[in-house]
């Protein structure tokens, strides 16, 4: 299923975009789409039973703002350096064991939503990345074959990085990683069952319509279910959380100097095979 | 005024320990404390008036648990490295600018609660630090007075921190920095205008009795209020967030060989001159 929430922010209704691309509310059937309700089956059965009869309220997407397909995401775990290509655009060694950061929730934003460039920033980078949303909790997972069974399903997330806060101003990545509107996701969330393969997706990325990154996850270092279990040795995942599995190379800290930046006007696309396009525009904050 | 939240985990009631030093309920007053509660004066202001009629019911302290005094934490900006006397122990040169790490807010658990050395773990250490809260969005403050008109109140933090995970694995400070049960708050949240000066508080924390760390916030590198107007230039804070302000010398990674890092059966107790006492018996994950 792929399931969204559509509305004004902080105000989103739950909805579906069923098998026909047609838009439907899901709010007669399930208060919100978040992580109690990826954890109960019943619910998830409902919802399913509901899409199959046809008969939910169809919505016009006409004006219709798109939010991030998950409210009261509970953390952002992050993988660095995830994708060969990547490691060796960035000058760096393909790491021994996965790289963690943190982003805050509330860096996520809808997927068409602003982009803020930081006051001050002058090295503002994209990252398109294959998003892992948790349905169980995970605690000390023995397997990679457990570990995907705690996973609820996929989206698009934009990792947006500023790599002078990132790497230049002391101390961890979080730094760079944790500006206003910096976590665009969406549009949907599309359940595992309609991802069979996960290391098995295109990602590309435009820049004012050039295409900037066009990467495979079958280039992921540590994939899904290896990431998924590591994590899980060293903190709970809950369901709710998303992991951010790593970034394909073209990032423009991967250009020659003069590095191409974002900067206020320009457009950033993204889209992940199977999990929709998101479109930002980048602001000045 | 010094408000927490006693009752079973997941069902904490509002609180108020009084000038007399009694435990009353505030469950009739507001529905809980978080963010939305700090961020309203209106509400604050119902709290200290039921307060000074001295008409709040009594409740009886004795079987009840103290949870941590903040519901509903956004997110945990942590700064490393910023006493002084703890860079000269760790060998690190002071920073030049604040280090930023994270921690999720799933790891914040009562003063009181059970803490877990994780699986694997053979580098539990601990860590006392003042917790600032945040009462008012802080996005580009300007100077460090304004940055001190968002602070909310201030509570004892412990830092619990695993230095294998966090230093020889690969990656961010945060690996380290997120194991379930890492964040003991409370007990209570106690309110900016009963801390005349957070840049003059004694800390000490002990294991199994032994005192271990016994520092001042006076030797803080970066002061609370310059902490937060910094913070504010590389993320947005909301009422509700926290800012663990770093620890004193003293930790186990900073005592020779073998360093005492901590094992099941532990116990660490922890206070802030003002801001009350923790106490946590260690077990194994």
């Amino acid at each position: 299923m792929k399931l969204l929430r559509v509305g004004t922010a902080g105000s989103e209704r739950p909805a579906l975009l069923d098998a026909e691309g047609t838009l439907r509310d899901l709010s007669g059937v399930v208060p919100d789409i978040d992580g109690p309700l990826l954890a109960d089956d019943e619910a998830l059965g409902r919802i399913r039973t509901a899409a199959e009869s046809g008969e939910l309220p169809v919505l016009d997407p006409a004006g219709l703002r798109v939010g991030a397909p998950l409210a009261r995401i509970g953390k952002i775990v992050c993988i660095g350096l995830n994708y060969h290509d990547h490691a060796r655009e960035t000058g760096a060694e393909p790491p021994a064991e996965p790289v963690i950061f943190f982003k805050a929730a509330d860096t996520v934003v809808g997927p068409y939503d602003t982009v803020l460039v930081p006051r001050g920033s002058t090295k503002t980078d994209w990252e398109v990345e294959l998003a892992v949303v948790i349905g169980r909790t995970a605690r000390y997972l023995d397997s990679v074959e457990e570990a995907l069974a705690h996973v609820a399903g996929y989206a698009v997330a934009h990792d947006v990085s500023e790599r002078e806060f990132q790497i230049e101003r002391g101390g961890t990545w979080d730094k760079g990683k944790n500006c206003e509107t910096f976590n665009p996701l969406g549009p949907w969330l599309v359940t595992s069952d309609e991802v069979p393969d996960p290391q098995d997706l295109s990602l590309k990325l435009w820049v004012n319509g050039d295409l900037k990154q066009d990467g495979t996850t079958a280039e992921q270092i540590f994939p899904v279910g290896e990431v998924v279990r590591y994590v899980s040795q060293f903190m709970t995942l809950y369901p709710g959380d998303v992991i951010n599995t790593g970034t394909p190379a073209g990032v423009a800290l991967g250009e020659p100097e003069p590095k191409p930046f974002l900067r206020a006007g320009d457009v950033v696309e993204l889209e992940i095979e199977g999990l929709g396009r998101q479109r930002q525009e980048l602001k000045d904050a």
